[in-house]
């Protein structure tokens, strides 16, 4: 399993906010960027490993400016750092004016991934390879902040026991 | 300004999880589960404060185990800590499966709000009187959880200036 | 207020089952289907009294058969009878098999809307002629209904204390 | 089979209101209220019978006030009735205006379920034991309702002819 | 193969625009049109040759009127001409003013569709049969915008390498 | 009014395609490809313009292979031509497969575009400056277009009668 670099899997998706993404104030609901950042996310994992993946946890999801309908909202997210099986994904928000052009800083994230096998138990990940300066000192910062995250909370997942429900087909 | 109780505005919403809400791998799609949780601290944040509120950070969300479509989903949500204009909801997400009726732990999360004035400023909160051993555990580690961010996290907010989208008017 | 006839408000909607209308058993969701219905009866309403209508009660709705994703689902709607504010709209459901053309009946409704005027106040409405002998039927059948639900229902509608949200100015 | 508690099934959700569930009028939709309704009727046929269950008829459902985007709305839904292999639920939908803490009574409804076994064909119920007064005279209520509904209506129910979709294999 | 008449494929759906079908600019998003217009064309498609379609291409859009929501939108859709395997069907899309009955012409389109077999292959679909004068123009004009597409476009299709995705298996 | 380059205006917008984009047979629909088409065809003509946009047409959309659930669709859009108070805007949409990295071409589509004073009349456009060979012959190429459509279609534009739906106010 070959390492990669951060530039390899990293992404940019945007979208345009539309009336539906709507709070009750009429602004972007904070719940639909905590989504867009957890798709950006789980696309910089899945391009990483080309496996299955699952959010384990988001570290910190700091929101600096509300987002308005009408606004064109980017996510740009790329791999800051990677354990054995887990994967630290960090995620910048920004939305366009489109009356002006202008660019806002909407928030930032860093979430953790883990990529799963065939029989979804957690599966190793190909190491990274940071590259810039600024990708080398994420690196750092996103080690520093797991060795905190493991004194602060122990990671523990189950499964769910299947809750059968009949797809019913159409013989 | 009198001080609330946590039981005062502590919530519980719940929701069945249709197909809509399915990821590509036909399982709750983790985004959904962010949106959910960021909704019911939002209910929280708003009865202690009976005023607008914004969704300021995630601190932490782990996720522990998938949910499948069909299950009912809980999302508790009370409030651990206030500052002076902050306050930090504790949130739990449970799954019970309709056939068997058994509860699953989905994922636990710390979220952070902050109450607005007409103005849009940050404006003081009610405090927070917490009453059960349990309560008075959390407000503690809620407490020891934001030392911590604000040695790692500057908070810097701003706002976008104004995108003006003329809502056409049907004279 | 001139008297119009079944015919001048009768409507017929239609829209293809998707799989975001889905229930978790796969089949189309028996509430998405309620909601058709409404829609259907408002619009006969809206077009019998070209004034704002709220939905005041479903007297009855039965469903005769699931429908699937995939089906071309109909909405007939028709005027039944009218009193001084309240109106009486059936609604029959089916749903179209694109794979075989075989048309299927779904379920049947009666709901019940109020005509409102500026004021949110109940006002009154055009009279209806029934002029088919099918349409005759059906008048004198909800008149029935009407003084049975009478008997049985005490109406009463009040209206919540406006819940200001303000919604944020894009000056 | 054993019989069971009213208290064992019954169930509320709660959701806030959003922009996208409004109507054109700006306030929440009363096709979603139905839907909603159907859902936590569902839920507890789902919880009484741990089977697969239909919604087969709405008795009844009086809308009392109108809902607003923004509130915290409710439907609290309880088993009134079981006969041999159909229930009847009661539902009550309540709106909490965040701001005040005030909440409304927005409306009420009667919706019938069947159980369905493996074979989609009704199956046997259990029991149903009401055990306080309340929970009695919905029992006394519900029976006479449907024997009301039984004279009115022919309940009858037969199923589509299955409508094949090739559910496009992904090899 | 029998062929088959206009009138035996030809469908009219309609559909009340709601808030979570505007634009930021409030009035209906023109992208919810086209995708009205795309299902309307895929029932014509689907009624003529029973078989499963996809769209092809959409030949012109001319949108002629903007829609706003509140407005009872109705696409009427049927089949101009068909080659051996793809269909060319005319779309038109009206919207009705419920406070006025006024209709408005809201926009045209020309759709092509390709039946497909079992494999996913193109299919011949059965002769077209046009009866009124109307039809037969629109079969002649059909047929010239066919010769010139085929003149500016290469048609080309082909079939994006499947890309698995596992649907978890509920045991 | 300056005239802006090409590269001013294009944008690239990713969405990952979910379960709620699929059509009945499991792929994605092409109705919401031609909504996302839309969407950044207008990005592209307000990034130009920096003022309310209208699409005007589709000219031509082809669709090249069908979409999956789980692909991470790309659609990129740039300003093919501009004429006085319209724009032709070029779209390519592609998919790139998560599980192996291999991008597909999906479809292609020219849309028109016109931009809108306060009034809601044709307003001028800035000139367009192609700067590399392949946007130079887009220009030639879409300059041919217009001229071929100019002939076919009498554009012609009205405004529907302003439907009143009175948003009810929360005081």
């Amino acid at each position: 399993m070959e390492a990669k670099t951060v530039s390899q899997s990293k992404v940019e998706i945007a979208q345009v906010m539309m009336p539906e993404h709507a709070n009750p104030a009429g602004n972007v609901h904070g719940g639909n960027l905590l989504k867009l950042a957890d798709q950006a996310g789980a696309i910089v994992a899945a391009r990483h490993t080309h496996s299955n993946v699952v959010t384990a946890s988001v570290d910190r999801f700091d929101f600096i400016s509300p987002a308005y309908i009408g606004n064109l909202v980017f996510i740009k997210a790329s791999m800051n750092y990677v354990s054995r099986t887990s994967m630290e994904v960090g995620v910048r928000i920004e939305a366009e004016c489109l009356r002006t052009g202008t660019h806002t800083h909407i928030g930032s994230a860093y979430l953790n991934f883990v990529a799963l096998d065939k029989d979804d138990k957690p599966t190793e990940v190909p190491g990274l390879i940071p590259e810039t300066e600024t990708e080398i000192n994420r690196y750092e910062e996103a080690k520093k902040r797991r060795e905190i995250r493991l004194q602060l909370v122990k990671p523990h997942r189950h499964r769910q026991q299947a809750c059968i429900i009949r797809l019913e087909k159409l013989k």
